[in-house]
């Protein structure tokens, strides 16, 4: 059996082309990348990534850099379970959570792309295989637009053939808010798939009076009405507020899952590959999703998660969520009529473009 | 008011005089140690510190030297609330958690160094003020102590001035634990306050197999019985144990607490100040603790957290947990009959020698 012979962290700033805003994380001027290479004794190799809004990203590099290969030295390449527990255990003081978590989901993505790759196989197939074809949205990040600009958005959105989309909610007055969805469902129709993100905005109040105000609009779901740290709060938002809600995207492990599922606190489970603790978290929270009856969406770093939603049953929207990696990525995520394809090639199929990155190393 | 001048972390390396162990952490050859330095525009100079047992330093240094800077630019000292919510939103995305927070806590703590300083009041007094003589207890880290050196230590303890005690539990077999604490109960004698501390040891039926086997010896607590991500859980071994639970040196937040307080799912909410936040979130959680009519304990760093339990009405024991820090602090946490004595120095009171700390950087 392989062992690890290297691991290689990189870390890199992705300026945006234009500078982007939610509710909560103020003004966003760059994404910071961190990526690792795991080498196996065979030259095989395995690549994993993440990613911050602006900060933490020199956390996760000092993680990869510095704990990753005294812990990995001389592993067993396929023992992914039990190199990811040997991880989260050596990691955890201090751990459990934030950049550390952040680290080990790259590292562990990179394991699985190296064992999907040593078996030839597309990592959507190696993880159980159910559709390539996964139903995606365009995730916009929106809140600041002016809403003829946000209406032109969606016609691009459109012509690129997204078949459902996302918009950001929280401006200072909910009137703007209700103006905005109404503007949107009237431009999309009767039907078309919407949603709304809140980016942890409101309070609990708030979000129930935010909710019905929004309920004549069809939504598919409310996105982080609050803060990921009050799954009671979420209960009572779904249950009072009458609109489907998603969350996720800041909680950092399998268990922090549980807790929202288990108690009906939320309608789409929203992982990230990149950040609730790599691939092997990710599809026990969808299979978690799938014992309590729920479907199950996605946050982020699209072009593998395309892969897992693809081996899930209850895969609800794979959100596609740019933010100019696609250009650093030989081939990039296709999407065709509303509908996002789980590419052939082996592991996750992602080839960084290492040169043009080098160029942006931090 | 006084302005951000300057922050100036610090990431060191102090070897443990001897190899520690406990159930789940495994061999500890080391600490590393974060400190922080705020100076403002006057000259004037709080510190704070965090620390972990051997890994994740790196990133701490990481967000302290990075993130910090950049985020705390021209800010005013005194604003402590407005400056954690800046922080905590600022780092919010990868960060809610792990190294961020526990770079966070040192940065606040800092802050609190440095307006008690400026005010001239010891910490415990601008805090509130209860009683500067905080009952504290021995934190033995000793699984791997075969019992006649375990019965040695405790004599040395009892000749430093201890007065309650806490030793490890989490054997491979449960007799063998029950076998230990037996033999302390009897080398301690009746009513003499002992608890225990698990690490996360055991699952949830375990560890009430455990709590019951332990019953006869009229424990104090017993600490994390299992892991920190399961709050019905320690609900349930609280529930069907029968002996009190402490927990919450591996949680990092008011909320991650206040789940726990209000399910009722332990008996002492157990802060570190070094990890849970910072003196800010420390001291919200014991006034959220003594409104569920709680005690509060602590974890590590007892030479700042007796000003926190002093300014307590339902403050507990304060551990006193060395890991080699003292031999880097001008004058070390002071224990007289069970009893630690915050002391009347301005701020924490903590000068560290920088000097002795230069030789051990990383």
């Amino acid at each position: 059996m392989p062992r690890i012979a290297d691991i290689t962290p990189g870390f890199y700033r992705i300026p945006l082309p234009v500078v982007l805003s939610d509710s909560m994380h103020g003004q966003m001027l760059a994404f910071e990348l961190n990526t690792v290479r795991v080498r196996d004794a065979d030259g095989a190799e395995g690549t994993g990534y993440t990613f911050t809004v602006g900060r933490n990203g020199a956390a996760v590099d000092a993680v990869l850099a510095r704990e990753f290969p005294e812990i990995m030295a001389g592993e067993e390449t396929d023992h992914i379970e039990r190199l990811w527990h040997k991880a989260w255990w050596a990691l955890h003081y201090g751990g459990r959570g934030g950049p550390t978590v952040l680290a080990l989901s790259a590292f562990d993505m990179a394991l699985w792309d190296l064992k999907a790759r040593r078996v030839g196989l597309p990592l959507w197939n190696l993880l159980g295989g159910y559709d390539p074809r996964v139903p995606c949205y365009a995730g916009g990040i929106d809140l600041e637009l002016p809403l003829p600009d946000l209406l032109r958005q969606t016609d691009g959105n459109l012509a690129k053939g997204f078949r459902a989309i996302k918009m950001k909610v929280g401006r200072a007055r909910l009137h703007e808010d209700v103006e905005r969805v109404k503007a949107m469902r009237a431009h999309l129709g009767e039907g078309f798939p919407l949603m709304v993100d809140a980016n942890m905005k409101w309070g609990v109040d708030e979000a129930i009076r935010a909710a019905r105000a929004l309920q004549p609009f069809d939504l598919g779901w409310i996105e982080e009405p609050t803060i990921p740290d009050d799954p009671a709060g979420h209960a009572r938002i779904l249950r009072e507020g009458g609109v489907p809600l998603a969350a996720g995207e800041n909680l950092r492990s399998l268990w922090e899952f549980k807790q929202y599922v288990a108690a009906g606190a939320l309608s789409f489970p929203e992982p990230d590959v990149t950040n609730c603790g790599g691939v092997t978290p990710f599809m026990k929270i969808a299979r978690l999703a799938e014992a309590f009856n729920m479907p199950v969406t996605s946050h982020g770093a699209h072009d593998v998660t395309v892969h897992l939603l693809a081996a899930c049953p209850n895969r609800s929207y794979l959100e596609a969520h740019g933010f100019g990696l696609e250009r650093y990525i030989a081939e990039p995520l296709r999407i065709e009529d509303g509908v996002a394809i789980a590419p052939d090639r082996p592991g996750h199929g992602i080839t960084f473009d290492w040169a043009g990155l080098e160029k942006i190393r931090v």
